[in-house]
């Protein structure tokens, strides 16, 4: 695709001036622009270097100054990288698998498959699937039995989408992500060491070793509209019922959705962020990279934990925490302070005992 | 399947009463159930809600009133995730892969497939590979040369089993799965910063920058009985000897267990747990979900660790643990209340030096 | 192979005495070892379990005296690492994929393959990609459009190479890693809880929930020469510029490189190590297994980054890191053994407060 100046700023809802019908063949960053793409320079530090690159043509700021920075043309956008989100969208030229459903496909004749779906090489579907219009299954996919998979899906190589999965539409999944594996449920015959460690907070740990029987996954996954999923990243099936992701859901690469796990609206994971089994996720609650969510709690509404958190126990709504284990946000940063200063507290404190008490002993 | 109460029962090894006759279509949680499921209700908490729904019989715990809660038939259950184990089993469809031999694999004339092999579409089989009775090879699994998997396996989809790795009976592996990847283990031709590290603990690090030659993994992979490997989760193979997994290992979706690891029997990991190089693990040891094992150290038998616990050095047998550095998790509690504490501790410490000293200074 | 000990020591650059002509058939550890594996007992300590085995050569430390220890023949080495990176690349059967173009592949007719490349069984190799000589693509792996691999590559089993990226000579993939796919790149149309969350330090949440936009990735991955890629390991492409690997690192298992990112030369990332958005490292920094690094920040040449830390902010050339949020390795040691010692100090704390004030109320 190569749109003029004009089609890019109708296209994404901003206000474009200047030689408006120049064509670009591309974006780039401001030092690397050719004369043919667009430059993306949405502050004054980035526009710096638009000199050192022959962009004619830029995305700036809303009230940039661009005949000053020598420019022909511009387009001017008051929240950049939602802007970023139109251009980006509309310069992608996509994975370019082929269209249409390939020979080498191994489909069931009971799947059904909407109008205008492709299916790639080697891709594999299962008894009675089903497959919106509109939908693209990449190569190397497999798609289980009686799957339902809705409109417009985007399945990149390798994903697996296990048994009796119902998937809503607009669905992107990255190459190698899974949804629909087997949770992870075991059970001892007896009692075992995990449970007499929770109950008796770790104090007591005397359970003879066993072997572990199997919970089967039973209640597949139930996955919203509009869901992204990540590279390699993994879903797990519900013990008896689904386990359940909203509308809106962003999950990063290399995350786990354990099993029984339910997460509402428009939730962002970032990469290899990891949710254990019946935990409650409510909505917009964003988890950084590397964050653990412990089994069987509750998080609120618009929560946000940063990077490497691990939340222990139940977070109420719209609280922001950070480490290990999770703390409101302030609380840590005080904590980390405090933490700093520890070894000099420690001699401040030997000095007093030692006035105080003529002694440096424990008293 | 469509089993009988009592045909339930019989097979899970509990008490069933009331209309045993009774056949169920499947299981749901109480308020879900319809009137030809059986309900989970192994509480009384979760018998509640059995009104919600329209079952007719339910699971319950050992001394329910079964008529009480207006049921016609009840199986009867000292231990619910048990018989958990048990019910969900027997009602599991499974994924319905096709049996027999799929035309479109892609299998080796030297391999050697056992009675009732069934190997999915575009799979692979490599030379010299042995695959015994009953397994299920899924669809697009590649096993590699000379690999060995026992009898009754099943491989979902996209797992891999490279070259010359020996599994035991009965092995389960989700999607994605790999056994037998090669080591990540670099030597430079001088000491390295790390090792500089290591050494000065941290103080001194003045080694040239150098390229990493590689060490080359031959030792494979061996897997004992009845382990679960989880959806996208990697065992790296030994460098001179193999990795080890031994009998009744459950290691969940996108665990790491790097090269020259030696596993004991019926551990449990929890997802993305990561074990470094070279570090033994005891029996019977339950790592968390994001535990992080060091490299070239041992845990002891019976060990638990929390979630996102981080192990840098020797656990011995039986400790419970959490944090990081990992600690007793007794230890690690009050700690983490003292640490909550510490801000206020300052500001007495403040205060006494002001006392004794009429100053706040540092003496 | 089945080289002589005098071949070997030629191979490696060492020094060999006694019967350099022995044939061996592999190498084993010294108790496992038979009478034609050379046995690897590159310390004294190793040494004592030769007896156990019954090897007639081993490759020793630099001074060893290989007769006293009863042996036939022997390799001395002075860096007992670095020679096993010889020994096991001269040994290493490897995987044994099938040679040629295999007639299961799909290959698009505009893609160029250079001399000596083989594609495996159910490989897909798509539009205008382009394949280096002697370059191996192993079974069920995926080529992207116009994505560029250099000479001598070594795919393993179901690695995909997402359209567009360009990757330099000798790289080595594991199973299932992945590289290109998108960016994890969302913007809401108004300010965010996220973006709430940083700008007031976690104090004040009040944006009300929105849908995410997505930014696509334009940018595709570059990556240098002799660069290996776990197994399940992710990389990004970047948003307008690519995501950038200089030469000779080594990334592990499960590893997560985000879009933008840009890693200097000889960087070892162990497993499970994410770096995430924009971040730039510099050459020749080593990361433990599970750290973190935060989006957007710099980590500066020869950085050593313990197991399981979490980076939060700049860290500069040279630093060797612990802990979550990272600190100075000696910092982190201090800091924890402070901590260890806190519950005590509360107490003596509270004791002086007793002595000085009459009271252990707060004053």
């Amino acid at each position: 695709m190569t749109p003029t100046i004009r089609q890019i700023a109708e296209a994404i809802g901003a206000r474009a001036e200047g030689a408006v019908d120049t064509v670009v063949t591309g974006a780039a960053e401001p030092a690397d622009a050719g004369p043919d793409q667009i430059a993306l320079a949405m502050s004054s530090t980035y526009a710096k270097a638009l000199g050192a690159g022959s962009a004619r043509a830029a995305m700036l700021w809303a009230d940039a100054d661009w005949k000053a920075l020598g420019l022909e043309a511009a387009i001017l956008v008051p929240r950049p990288r939602l802007a970023m989100a139109g251009l980006t969208g509309l310069l992608d030229p996509g994975q370019r698998y082929p269209e249409g459903i390939h020979p080498s496909a191994v489909i069931d004749p009971s799947a059904k498959l909407g109008p205008d779906v492709s299916v790639g090489p080697m891709a594999c579907i299962g008894p009675g699937a089903s497959i919106g219009a509109g939908s693209v299954v990449g190569p190397q996919c497999y798609i289980g039995a009686e799957a339902v998979l809705g409109r417009d899906a985007r399945l990149h190589a390798g994903v697996r989408l296990m048994a009796r999965v119902r998937i809503g539409d607009r669905f992107i999944a990255q190459a190698g992500a899974v949804v629909g594996s087997d949770g992870h449920s075991f059970v001892t015959p007896e009692q075992s060491t995990v449970e007499q460690a929770r109950a008796s907070l770790g104090t007591n740990v005397t359970a003879a070793p066993q072997s572990w029987v199997r919970i089967h996954s039973l209640g597949a996954v139930i996955v919203g509209d509009d869901v992204e999923l990540g590279a390699n990243a993994c879903v797990d099936s519900g013990t008896i019922r689904p386990t359940e992701i909203a509308n809106g859901c962003k999950i990063d690469n290399l995350c786990h959705v354990a099993h029984n796990v339910r997460i509402g609206r428009d939730c962002l994971f970032a990469a290899c962020a990891a949710v254990a089994g019946s935990t409650d996720i409510g909505n917009n609650v964003i988890l950084g990279g590397q964050v653990g969510v412990s089994d069987n709690i509750t998080i609120g509404d618009n929560v946000v934990a940063g990077g490497g958190t691990k939340i222990l126990s139940r977070v109420p709504a719209g609280r922001v925490v950070l480490g290990y284990p999770a703390m409101k946000m302030d609380t840590h940063i005080d904590t980390y302070k405090a933490l700093r200063r520890l070894p000099r507290l420690a001699e401040q404190v030997a000095r007093l005992q030692k006035a105080v008490f003529k002694s440096d002993e424990n008293h």
